[in-house]
């Protein structure tokens, strides 16, 4: 007999069949045997008048015959006819995987993550950012861009050269790319014009905060031909429709696992366009506290400003200052072509068009105190030929964070990287 | 006027329009100009009677009307009315972007990436790359796979513990992952059953040659309650027939660039399944040499041996003996369960099923010479139930450089990282 998923035997008719997975649950009722069995698909409950011991997370398989019971998971159970243990687990596990996961906090679930993550609401997160991925190459892949995958090792940095890790290569010292970002400048000029990578991030950063980890799988796009931020914010807020549309249609029961629901695509059209000083206006207004930068609390502030103005709880923000973005930024006047995009209170994009002219490039790296020679053989990119540019990148982790409101970004990482950890 | 592309303004009938991009070639034929225009589309001529000059590899933007002319690329060519520079190319290029790339050697390609990457016949290797990462994960999600990013910042080797890049981590000594390999595992116990991740590994070997590189990316899969390595191979066998339909299908520009073909999807159910001794016996049998291993010469004659038996250059090798694979391999006395795939003369895949048995693991780690507090919590994995399963990694690279029939691995890395190449 060949095994098939719980979810296709509670929807067969009263046959016998065959499934196989983790043992979820026991109840012993003296001489009745409950078990809640767990696959990938969902839970079936086995039932069984003989006397048998099951560990609890032991893989096995069971056939029998399935049977009604309203009762059950799912309308049915199977009357267990025989089971084979496939792999028994020790009796005594780390933690519980079949408790509501509030209960054992966040260090606990790392420091277990081997068997934290089979607890079905923790796993469900990682439903929901795998399909987060599919969504962003598919948009993309569908608006004519082109996936590349550039190096993480880099010999200095690309955004001014904090912040980095450094690695032994052969004796000599090379670095952790933080991003992707003079690589996708390079693939426009290459004549693909629209890229995008998924890949991960590194940053050197000693921040202990809900929001930050050390390694981050970064969503970056880059387009050419366009001469300012905004065929920027309209691509992404388009992008962001079809993710919701795609999760409120594929992932209903991992929204269901948080209690939460995604905003309606339609109402990304409503996503409001506020310049940083307007921003910064709106959260004056909005509280007493002086708002010196636009910091945490005040991306709380807008996005409930957005959410009670239009609907949304979303906000773009753009004309940023110069002082507060990398060099190569396209600059106009003492502000920028540049823009975040706010989601649920969490910064989740940063992007701009770039400086796609070398003498206005030379300009910027002596404003901010760099030297050509720096950027390496990257200044090519610039000296010979290269469209006007743009792109953004957004923060795998935090925008699966903001959908499931995790209150921390290390839930929605399957091994998070920060100060203290890197196991397991 | 909006900008089309090339590839638009071909298929348009006589009227005006505008397009973009860089200057591919200019002929200036006495009071006639001819500029060939490209982007990401493909090309177009521009034909002027006024005097101008313009720098190779400059972007402009043109406007103008077309006009059929049988000579020039695709049939038709725009008379130019008016263009503008939007980037201004210095007038010696480092490397000629317009010439036979072969003109050019390996080293100074990689040397001068930033700008010999916008040569159409070696951006076309990109091209094609980003298809397989498509059919890759296109192929596994309908399979019922889900998508994974593990981290690559790990506090030991997951294979052994050699070969490793150190990263100083915050003061602390981390290592740079050589595989997602234990983290596949975890999360095929997590209940997934059946994971993917594309993700960049990084081997820290001395090897200099056409095949290996530093860093690379890696198409993984693992799978849930397989009992054997037949299932593995069943499964690439049709992943490869889709991968070659869907490039067969999409890509056909990208393959006549290198004037090659890829199999018929049908002949991949072809592909014959020999044993680690079998493939020696063809090895001794085709060759004079004596054949101790399956070094890359055995593995042009067996790829040989295959397209002459079956029509199909491929081939699965099973049953590698134990002390050739890697201490988790499901072990058969002195035999495993695992296979290598060979594709026109090169190694591609390695896999295997995997020891999911907590006391066979540690038997397997004293006889590896290992010890189990090497593994950390990832040991939890295989204490706490965890089901028959194996996987398998492609490698991006290598599977790109033989579809198109590259001389080196390099040349299908958008930035390779070998012992002396970090930059750019």
């Amino acid at each position: 007999m060949e095994r098939i998923l719980c979810a296709e035997a509670l929807r067969r008719g009263g046959a016998a069949v065959e499934v196989a997975g983790w043992v979820h649950r026991v109840r012993n009722l003296g001489g009745i045997v409950f078990i809640i069995l767990r696959d990938s698909s969902g839970f079936i409950q086995l039932v069984s008048d003989a006397e048998f011991k099951l560990n609890l997370e032991s893989v096995i398989s069971a056939r029998g015959k399935l049977s009604d019971n309203a009762k059950a998971p799912g309308g049915r159970e199977i009357v267990l006819q025989e089971y084979e243990v496939l792999s028994e687990a020790e009796p005594n596990l780390p933690i519980a995987v079949n408790q509501d996961p509030e209960l054992l906090g966040l260090e606990t679930i790392l420091d277990n993550r081997m068997i934290s993550v089979r607890n079905p609401k923790l796993l469900s997160i990682f439903r929901l950012q795998a399909a987060c991925i599919k969504a962003f190459g598919d948009f993309f892949r569908g608006e004519g861009f082109t996936e590349i995958k550039s190096s993480k090792i880099i010999g200095g940095g690309s955004e001014g050269g904090t912040n980095l890790f450094p690695i032994d290569y052969f004796g000599k010292t090379a670095y952790l790319a933080q991003s992707p970002q003079l690589y996708k400048q390079a693939m426009v000029a290459s004549g693909l014009e629209r890229v995008f990578e998924i890949g991960h991030a590194y940053r050197a950063e000693k921040h202990e905060t809900p929001r930050h980890i050390n390694e981050y799988v970064s969503l970056d796009i880059e387009m050419g031909f366009i001469d300012s931020e905004k065929p920027l914010m309209e691509i992404e807020r388009d992008f962001m429709a079809y993710l919701f549309e795609s999760i409120a249609k594929d992932n209903q029961s991992d929204l269901r696992a948080w209690n939460v629901t995604v905003p309606s695509p339609d109402s990304c059209a409503r996503i409001p366009i506020i310049t940083h000083e307007e921003a910064r206006d709106i959260v004056k207004t909005e509280t007493t506290t002086r708002a010196i930068d636009i910091n945490p609390e005040a991306e709380r502030i807008l996005c409930d400003w957005a959410d009670r103005e239009r609907g949304i709880p979303m906000v773009f923000i753009n004309e940023f200052p110069r002082r507060k973005r990398p060099f190569y930024t396209y600059p106009v006047g003492r502000k920028t072509m540049s823009f975040d995009l706010l989601f649920r209170g969490l910064e989740i994009t940063t992007g701009g068009r770039r400086i796609n002219d070398y003498s206005m490039l030379k300009d910027a790296l002596a404003k901010f105190g760099m030297v050509e020679s720096e950027l390496g053989s990257y200044i090519d990119i610039f000296r010979y030929g290269c469209p006007p540019h743009g792109g953004f990148a957004i923060g795998l982790e935090r925008i699966t964070q903001k959908i499931l409101n995790l209150a921390n970004v290390k839930e929605a990482t399957l091994f998070p990287r920060d100060r203290g950890r890197i196991s397991p």
